[in-house]
């Protein structure tokens, strides 16, 4: 029986990756799921591995059912959410967001970055961030106030930020980075993270048997990770696109304070210790053996998170990359996560952890 | 008739990519190609994309016509190519070596990354570099010693020395780099950058639909980016594999002095305006327009090189980014283009130019 | 706590998808992964989308503790089956076969496709046939014989005769197929059906951004199609390799006899409606409506089937095309499925039924 | 300096290859590229390839100076072509036409198939069919008028009957095909088949790692395919789409007349015999072994067919395999090479015969 949940948005990549784990929660029951573009047809005539698990068709953002509703997991672009989410709390309906209206502490930030002015910068101040790794605090809180009666405004990490941080926080945490210096994050995507868009670059004659950098000094998933990581003006973000579906990978190069530099500095095994310390309650997160490295194709369909270090002691620097499936964990796997926090589940429940295995 | 040539290690992926330029070279004449593991196999049994335009079979690398020939291309693994270059150049037989074997200048640093002791170090001497839009005047010096009658040996560089220095070195050598700090190389090849070896990594199933680094802080390309860029211990090279054939893209982040960084400091146009200068004699590079940046599939299967630029004040560095076909501009078509130079032929001759547009 | 089960074979491809399916199946407990060339590993070093999962090493394939469990998953090469199958039944061991040992009922026919003797032919009469949507006979009576305290034996089916006869059966059931003529069924399947060895076919520079027919006329699940489908040499089987890890498409064109061809045959409603009652006790599979066509990518992961039917009137056949995961439906998936029968559970049990959506 | 031409229709796929060729071509020079949507932006802005290779920018369709050239390539799509070949031809202006509308001899098909009215049927009477290996005749009709200062219009052969034909039409004309039952057709092609339209079924996250047939029974190409086997109502031709970006494989399964079939028919050596004699002058086709069969990869980028034959005894049938590239030989390539044999020169010239290697 469960709570009864819907999806706007979910005729895009990561709306649909929603409806797949909703559909398999014993918890949750999908009670709507919305498209504009495509009110009317039914769920899996636009998405076929559906057929045969739900009948639902697609109605439009407005349908009053929302309100009604428990929760309502938002996966339409950035300025479309924060058209509704006021509405949505007003009801009583708490909302699992994953566009970046609500990722930003900053009104301002956002306001360079995405070019227009944000319409409710209250909720800024009240809304949980989305990372229950690294903001464990956030959604204990948000977990309260759901336990008061309360809806809750859940601001989900992006599929870039989620992984990155993974990588870089607990070097940091440690103090272990240098106060100065570029933080260099090149990060690659698979092409579903492009969207669903049909276009010249999504195209598979273009995207195939091609790689390329995109957004250069100008992606905004920059202004979140320097949000999470603190360190403004420092992160060069660089994601490029490679031939595959799914799966990202985040390579960020750390330079390191001069005490943990050099041969004098740390280990590459009291690197992996202190990792896993942190990491010691975060079950989707995995920090492999020293000289390890991750592969996407793990972690693939699941909310897991896999992540290499190398320590470079001729550089002064820490190479730590994450792997993730960018719409699981790095978007529709994360926000029912957090919803499973909220709601006082284990933070697995419904959540594929094996990939499959080729 | 043209010069006679050989390939030796014609059965690899490298070696193969030579035969499908010699064949296609109009001074060129392909008089032999070895293989110890494929000796007596027809070459188009081999690689069915020659069936019709060379009967010839495999012979063992001990074959005595390569002594007898103008030149011969090596593309063995290293070691194996130290073990015959002695000989070859006692011939009179002129020697454009795809191994490392040669590249780098100091005996001590090949020992200490290649674990293994110099054998011909006396050659590290005279031999010229292979990357001909760096390295002009050790060409030209090659060119006057063909044209004295003597054989040459030219060390072609690797694959990711050639995109990573054509991105990198101008900025360098216009003094805009800072004096300390990381220069963070993330690389990204196609597969067939891993060799010909069938094995789990170069399985189909794994390779597909997965991004993973490798080799990091250990690739042994390390310290010929640093030899070509006079930056000892400072690069931090991280190279990735991706789910294409052919294909390699090289992101350099250079740290900027403080004089070039910032607001007051170089803009974007002027970058690519020196760029375009230092290349201005280089037919193979072709330098974006700032703002676009390069798409392996444009260059797959010719010997260009494509590179974009980005300017990031914030940060205070520059992102360069170069796109090579690793197979050819990062192996055969640069040992070719370096042939056509030291026989005072057009650079390009022989080489395709134009990629498939699709 | 379940049944206890091992799988043998768990290092290839097959078997690693046993583990997938086993591991989260509610009622089966693996307590033993078996593989001679890895006995010692972790499960996990091999597969890292198993880390996490379980921390089960491989042994040897005679591990006596595979004596003592409930049932074994076999997933090694032919003859290497029937080496085991008899001593594990004479232990009580239940045993689902994935290889061909057991799967054609005459042993003659075995020998002249195989190219060996087979050394338990008495078991040929018993076994059941495992392709529960067409034997549903056979697998009730290996569940008659469970219930009766002893062991069984089930032949599963290979992966494609399995999407094939699922396309073909229903038609020629109803008597709609001419009795003379070849059937013809080209297949495709990904690279994940040519096996897990490293070789010149199965390297990704090879398979990718290649299509080739194979073992044309000689393929040995041609036999095992004509016996399913009663069609003793009438089939003519051509499989072909595309660039995908997993997926198989078969295209089966069956020519109709005289009353149902032409205008005033079989309309296309007719047929999907017939198809649709020939299958309605069997969730696994999904009849698509006329004028559809599966997509691979609707079942992968899964242990679904969806069906295309197209009617041709002009040339008098009927064209049935079957979707498939050659790894779950046409090999583990399958076999988890008639064990799920044999111990009388929901034939779905513990199987992936909806695929990623994209 | 060779013949001026154009290409209409050039931001196409079909279009940019023709420009590929054509830029390569030593007697052609590219006067104008058209495309109304594109028009004023520059080649290389398209396609990226292009880039230093041309300066080259989009005009209209209607551009004037199209009447003034040797000869226009056509690479619109069918009916575009119709609406502009009479005016052309009035001018001078010699046509090679790959679209569909000369194919047909019969303008009664082409409005069954196409539902159109053929605009200019008396055209269908003289036209050239462009497939030179089967329509040699055609092509020295087309010659000789060329010779004789008038312009000449060359309806190029589809990518699929291209293929299909090369594989089938010997066997047909050696009379070893019965008179009755079905051809069966089962062809694969990469996605460029599908063209540059950006929608969800060329959507990379569509078409990667998927497998699919589409228009079963129902592709254009089939008519196309009856007339140039004249097996009217026997062809059966059913498509499918995956993912690779260029090749085209077509498996044909051809019933063979009694004398021909069974143990004292034919023997595979002398059909390898048969279709090496048919296709002796042909230097773009290459008969594989007894037992070979094709990849597509062999021929990607040039105008080559491999031909692959497997006589199944058995069941009565010979299967034929073809492979091209659906660009280059199935459509650029060809309609080159129909225009090198109209200007009287080596049917190769400018075309590229050895594909890369790997």
């Amino acid at each position: 029986m469960g709570i009864q949940v819907g999806v706007m948005g979910a005729a895009g990549y990561a709306g649909a990756e929603l409806v797949r784990l909703v559909l398999g929660h014993p918890d949750m029951e999908l009670a709507a799921v919305t498209s504009n573009a495509d009110a009317g047809v039914a769920l899996a005539d636009v998405y076929p591995a559906f057929a045969g698990a739900t009948d639902l068709a697609f109605t439009t953002h407005d349908d009053p059912i929302l309100l009604d509703l428990d929760a309502v997991f938002l996966a339409v672009p950035h300025t479309a959410a924060m058209a509704v989410v006021p509405k949505l709390l007003e009801h009583g309906v708490s909302v699992f967001d994953l566009s970046a209206d609500y990722r930003l502490k900053d009104a301002g930030v956002y306001q360079a970055w995405y070019d227009i002015e944000h319409t409710s910068p209250e909720l800024l101040e009240t809304r949980a961030f989305g990372l229950p790794e690294l903001f464990a605090g956030d959604l204990a809180s948000a977990a309260a106030t759901h336990a008061a009666g309360d809806p809750v405004l859940v601001a989900c990490a992006g599929c870039y930020p989620t992984a990155t941080s993974l990588a870089a926080l607990p070097a940091i945490k440690q103090g272990w980075v240098a106060d100065a210096g570029a933080i260099v994050v090149d990060a690659i995507s698979g092409v579903t993270g492009a969207g669903k868009g049909a276009n010249q670059r999504t195209h598979f004659c273009s995207a195939d048997e091609n790689l390329e950098a995109y957004g250069v000094g100008k992606h905004r998933h920059t202004p979140e990770i320097e949000q999470i990581l603190d360190a403004k003006d420092r992160v060069v973000f660089t994601p490029h696109l490679a031939p595959l579906k799914r799966g990202l990978l985040s390579t960020v190069t750390l330079p390191l304070a001069a005490d943990f530099a050099g041969d004098d500095g740390l280990n590459a095994d009291e690197v992996v210790a202190a990792y896993r310390e942190f990491y010691k309650d975060s079950p989707m997160v995995r920090v492999l053996d020293a000289g390890q490295m991750p592969k996407t194709s793990s972690v693939v369909g699941t909310c897991g998170c896999h992540i290499g270090l190398a320590l470079n002691r001729r550089a002064g620097v820490l190479v730590a990359v994450a792997a993730i499936d960018n719409l699981c964990k790095g978007a529709a796997g994360q926000a029912v996560q957090c919803a499973n926090i909220v709601y006082g589940w284990d933070q697995r429940r419904g959540l594929p952890m094996v990939a499959m295995p080729v």
